[in-house]
């Protein structure tokens, strides 16, 4: 069987999809980009044309985020999974350079806040490349868990009064989004739910993995971030690049940190001075996904009225299908996964069809209507809608008449 | 001005050209996959279409380029800059594990051979990823230069007496095609110029960056490797993925070796065993980079009768631009960058144009005749025509005629 895109309504949780007409564009300068008889991943990387691709996409992102001057943007390679390595290895270099005349140099803390699967698997990387590089050595930092949600498995977020932060961490890591409960920190930064920036000490970085929340809504309190991270696979365009947004003090030299000693090794690559220093063009750019992305950006600033625009359609979308779901959930129906509203995601929305082989029939049912990857992830099952920028609210709305008439 | 695909010769260094069908296909691909009614980029990457994309790609790699039933096939990220440290950190830790029971495991010697830009960028990340963990700690290997034509400003290859392999070095490293100044290993392994495989001790790994030459030719004494590596963006897609090509029984757990110490931290992405375990998707993968490159190597293995006939036709257009110069040179128009034939790179061919101005002039004439890209690098300046796979004879005819009427 063959489908049209407009028969399709696609709840993938990453790569999602991409609004129409950026696509359109995309495969136009894929042949051909601007008339140049040159397609747009044949250019040259170091030309006056892509040039003016990333500076573009780089001045949008800022307009549409509001990012402070004194913020470097960088585009990296790797996708998140890669910045749970690069942040511990980049701010434990800082760390040491601010103690560079310290002759007692002690491993720092390192503050992880644990809420789902993706702070985890940061958590971990931490642990992991902490290992002394010999037997009985230090350390090169000592991971700790500021606040879990592990004893609820994942489905809510801790309250500021459960969260343990030490004095002085090198850094507090958070993971704004988790895809696969669906738990997202409240935009509102008054929610008892919200990220408590006010409980972390001065002067600590915070660093925030925002993959899959990036560009759905303004980011709260962007200011009082270190560095803020994000794989474009979500809002942004298709997978391949991952925006790095980092506070321009933290862009050191790795490489004198580690002849100081007492800090792991960092790959070249993975440093943020080398990419900053080099406008994210040190080597070769994953150029598609950077012109895909650029074009989305320009999309969200002139068609979809901008962060503001985009945050008001999302809520609209989570609101249709929240509601959709708790009424159905009083009817016994089903079971919405994560209970406390201000702790839930407008991006995955989770829920458990109940009574043996519903769900099942749920999907197939969906499927026949052109619902597409509406299976939860492997790891827990149920149901997930995921319901980034380029999910219309007609698709939403789609998917809440059927959970109602299911 | 506005120019066709046909109106224009490529010439670039890399992003280089692509064979106009597969953008035809990529372009349609993009809005919808193979009729699901979704982009190829908004497909899930653990779907049964992705599935087959990459599954696909790796066979025809491995019947291309007949790849050993003992070799695993990763498709990463980064570039060939992250596997300059990728080889160096797993090959360590192999190492290490190798000498599990070793008291007194000094660090080995890595043997480098510098033979051009990217070569010797590699060596340097080696220096630098060797810095002892503290002061006055050992380091964690020894990096050394084996053989170089720095004297002779890489201008050609070391002769099989020029090598001094260290015997128990953890590998051997060199880069088959420098693209800056266009000089390959050659292919006839009997040359004076080859690559002196038997002259490295038995049992070293031996490590190859293929990034520029791969898929243009079969990869002479592919089972003599342990690990050959190739960014996607000159013969086989678009940039974003690269390929590693590693012997099974080198995928080692770096943990483990970390836990032994006196190794390098390696970041979970940068483990080549993390990558084999889970197919090349531990995390999400450049899904378009990877489905351009899947179409190339259908186009090559049926379009351009497999690895033998894109040789062929890779000799022919070396062969036809060489010519040409060699024939100007003697008419003291120019002079060519690489005089030994057997180190001439067939895909990047480098020249100077002799007398004031007259470079400048070349350049704009071949402007006007539709050439684009064909400035040397910015390192040393001069005219670089790259002759990647997608590049037809007819290009390279047209460009050897201008030289010839300059």
């Amino acid at each position: 069987m063959s489908f049209a895109r407009d028969q399709i309504h696609n709840f993938a949780a990453g790569p999602s999809p991409l609004p129409q007409p950026v696509l359109e564009k995309a495969a136009q300068g894929l042949l051909n980009y601007d008339g140049t008889g040159i397609g747009v991943c044949e250019l040259s990387h170091r030309g006056k044309e892509f040039k003016a691709i990333i500076e573009g996409a780089e001045a949008n992102l800022r307009k549409l985020l509001e990012i402070p001057d004194n913020y470097a943007v960088l585009f990296s390679q790797g996708g998140g999974t890669t910045q749970f390595s690069s942040v511990f290895l980049n701010l434990l270099a800082y760390r040491r350079l601010q103690h560079a005349n310290d002759a007692d140099y002690a491993p720092p803390t390192v503050d992880y806040v644990v809420t789902g699967s993706w702070s985890s698997k940061a958590y971990q990387e931490a642990v992991r490349l902490s290992i002394p590089p010999a037997p009985g050595a230090k350390p090169f930092a000592e991971p700790r868990i500021a606040a879990t949600t592990k004893p609820a498995k994942f489905t809510t977020l801790p309250k500021a009064d459960e969260y343990d932060f030490s004095p002085e961490a090198a850094y507090v890591y958070y993971c704004e989004n988790e895809t696969i409960n669906g738990v997202e920190f409240p935009a509102d930064t008054q929610s008892p739910y919200a990220f408590p920036f006010d409980r972390v000490p001065e002067g600590v970085p915070i660093v925030a993995d925002y993959s899959s929340s990036f560009l759905s809504r303004p980011i709260p309190k962007i200011e009082r971030h270190a560095i803020i991270y994000a794989g474009a696979q979500k809002n942004l365009g298709p997978p391949g690049v991952t925006i790095v947004i980092v506070r321009k003090d933290l862009l050191v030299d790795t490489t004198e940190a580690m002849k100081l000693g007492g800090v792991p090794a960092v790959p070249i690559q993975s440093e943020f001075k080398t990419l900053a220093d080099n406008k994210s063009l040190y080597n070769t750019p994953p150029v598609f996904s950077i012109y895909v992305s650029a074009l989305v950006l320009e999309y969200l600033l002139n068609e979809r009225n901008g962060i503001a625009g985009i945050a008001e359609a999302n809520a609209a979308k989570g609101e249709a299908l929240y509601a959709a779901l708790d009424e159905a959930e009083a009817n016994g129906k089903l079971r919405v996964v994560v209970k406390e509203k201000d702790a839930r995601s407008l991006m995955n929305v989770t829920f458990v069809i109940e009574g043996e082989g519903r769900e099942k029939e749920f999907l197939e049912g969906g499927e026949a209507r052109g619902f597409r990857q509406l299976k939860g992830h492997r790891s827990v099952g149920g149901i997930r809608a995921s319901l980034y920028n380029a999910v219309t609210l007609d698709s939403v709305k789609a998917l809440a008449e059927y959970i109602k008439s299911f």
